[in-house]
């Protein structure tokens, strides 16, 4: 028989307003002790009434004590509603998107807590950030299987997330034959997809969007792409004719992968790349009074927890500045933030402190988000962390 | 000899921030009082400590008492300032889009306070919402000119914001000719612009980007319009191949409209009309079973001032409510809101309301604003108004 949760009074309000976590305070632990259950077990959770408000995967050990994973309290997170979730999470991809690459299933998004999915081709990569989620290892291959056949699943267990569940570390293939090479193709042009020692599952669809916008105001235009990793910005700014490309990035490693980027769409000779610290790289750049028309400032999360907030705003600050100052005449800023903490207007705030330090003008031209195969619960504001802001940068 | 007006103590620090608006509380009226300025006249701002910060058009009468036109207190808003303003905005607009169809000038974003320009090829239709901009009509008219020698300039000055500045209403043909027939283009689709009797300008360019990536996804589906106007959103629907479209608006006119540009696109077969309250037609579809699989809300701003908001929060969320109901197992719902002070987040509020109170399931894919045609300026967050979201909502 399985086990139950009972909320406290009113600790119910945020489930029936959509959301999906529950946290340890929220336990009503005189009827319910959390301590007696298994790590990973299902459970039904009920309001303080006794009514079943769902089902939930449990992890006692961690801040959020319970995922639900189905508002109807009579199904369990097995093989076939994990069949019935991807069915649907796929349907809403292969309607946004014309191929088979982009974020297959993106957690809570898609009512799936605790699971990441990316897709190349027939290569799917995939995060277990919960112990929940651990559990049904297993029932997640065999539906993926089901549904997609894939020719290899990877799992690229190596998240933050999973460190906070208790969980080892672990990237392997665990379902049928890796090959050599892993491609993608994100706004018409191809990509390498370093699935097992890249970053995260080796690619960032969620810039999608965003990336096509700048594509269509590169051409003949001179770009820098700071933090650039595999070359999501540049080389796709190179394929649609931009003059000239630097990428610089603090990783060796991933400014090979550019090279071979750039190569693989024959854009070779527009593209370059720059290695070091990418403070350092702009220091340099304007003592040799490099300009350039279009920068891309897309940094890695400086805000991993909302205690890192003020440091992590005043980089951001200064990073907005520094990339600004590289700007000619009548330039283009790509401001992006991924920490889910930064809110968007403070971004905006970076921005405007970054416009007004040098007296220039500022005009947001455009404001973007996750593209669509990363979905917004509209109850979890959690799920939506990106950022990206357009900005035209000129002088009177 | 140019006037002063001076600023109490601190009363710079939003203007040091880079915005443009002073308000009456703010000026040291003892030291230079308000009330001797010839309204409309363009006065020097200057710090408490007499430090000169720029130049500005005053409304003595208004509560926003002053709009800076240039942090330079050298310069004058005159026909060379507003050529060269136009020249700025020309150069950002030429290099979005490949057709003269566009905002050219989105007053503060542009740096021009109370200025709206839309460009219809080679028509310009011209708001000045301000007694400032009013005064330097015959300025506008003569840069206008200098600039793109336009075949047409109609002055559509009808607005609710030159009652607050207490103008006349006026809509006019003050320079060429106005021909026949005004179209325009929007995403490969074109239209009649209603550019004399129609809302605002004739035309809602500001919607460009939220309907392009509407429009990606429409092809053989069933798209309800609500608040259709003359038909932006509907006829582009079908345009990208949506198999049937129904426009719903109050006004008859606006329907006609409709059925014109559809015509104009050979479209006359995939697009009807309903003409009524939008509630009341809402209530009737839902009577008739009708289902859609796209449903778009586009209605006017509910929330014009401040005090508005709880009821305009309220009427926002019974639309979504009601709009969500007419659409089949798995829509899309485009939730727009052009009110400035309706925040994304509380529209995100009311979707995610319609989504629980039906049982359903959202996920919010999209999430637009302004065309680049319309700036924000980072340092005037009044500038930014639009909000789109595009929410798939399933059942489970």
């Amino acid at each position: 028989m399985t086990q139950t949760l009972r909320l406290k009074k009113n600790a119910d309000r945020r489930l029936k307003a959509g959301h999906l976590w529950l946290y340890s305070n929220e336990i009503d632990i005189q009827a319910t002790p959390l301590k007696g259950l298994e790590p990973g077990a299902q459970v039904t959770i009920e309001a303080a009434n006794g009514k079943a408000l769902g089902v939930a995967y449990v992890n006692p050990n961690s801040l959020i004590c319970a995922r639900v994973v189905s508002r109807d309290a009579g199904v369990r997170l097995d093989r076939s509603l994990l069949v019935h979730r991807f069915n649907q999470a796929l349907a809403l991809r292969e309607r946004l998107f014309a191929k088979p690459f982009y974020r297959l299933v993106h957690g809570e998004g898609d009512l799936l807590p605790g699971l990441i999915v990316d897709r190349f081709g027939d290569v799917l990569v995939v995060q277990l950030n919960t112990l929940g989620m651990e559990t049904v290892r297993d029932e997640v291959i065999a539906a993926l299987d089901k549904v997609l056949a894939p020719r290899a699943i990877v799992f690229k267990n190596d998240s933050s997330g999973r460190r906070l569940e208790q969980l080892e570390s672990e990237v392997a293939v665990v379902h049928g034959e890796l090959p050599d090479e892993v491609l993608l193709e994100e706004n018409g042009v191809r990509f390498v997809a370093p699935v097992l020692d890249g970053q995260k599952t080796g690619w960032f669809y969620d810039h999608r969007a965003n990336r096509a916008w700048l594509n269509s105001l590169v051409a003949g235009k001179r770009v820098l792409d700071l933090f650039s990793y595999v070359g999501g910005w540049g080389v796709q700014a190179a394929a649609h004719g931009a003059s000239e490309v630097l990428c610089v990035d603090a990783s060796q490693t991933a400014l090979e992968r550019v090279a071979e980027n750039a190569a693989l769409n024959g854009l070779h000779e527009q593209v370059s790349v720059g290695h070091g610290d990418v403070f350092e790289a702009m220091t340099a750049l304007r003592a040799e009074g490099e300009k350039f028309d279009v920068v891309v400032l897309d940094p890695p999360a400086f805000i991993k927890k909302r205690k890192d907030l003020a440091n992590g705003e005043r980089a951001y600050a200064r990073l907005n500045r520094e990339a600004m100052r590289l700007l000619g005449r009548d330039g283009l800023l790509m401001s992006a933030s991924c920490s889910m903490h930064l809110f968007e207007e403070r971004l905006v705030e970076c921005v405007r402190g970054a416009v007004r330090h040098q007296d220039r003008h500022g005009q947001i031209l455009y404001r973007g988000g996750q593209a669509g195969d990363h979905p917004v619960h509209p109850s979890i504001p959690e799920t939506a962390y990106l950022k990206a802001l357009g900005v035209r940068v000129f002088r009177n």
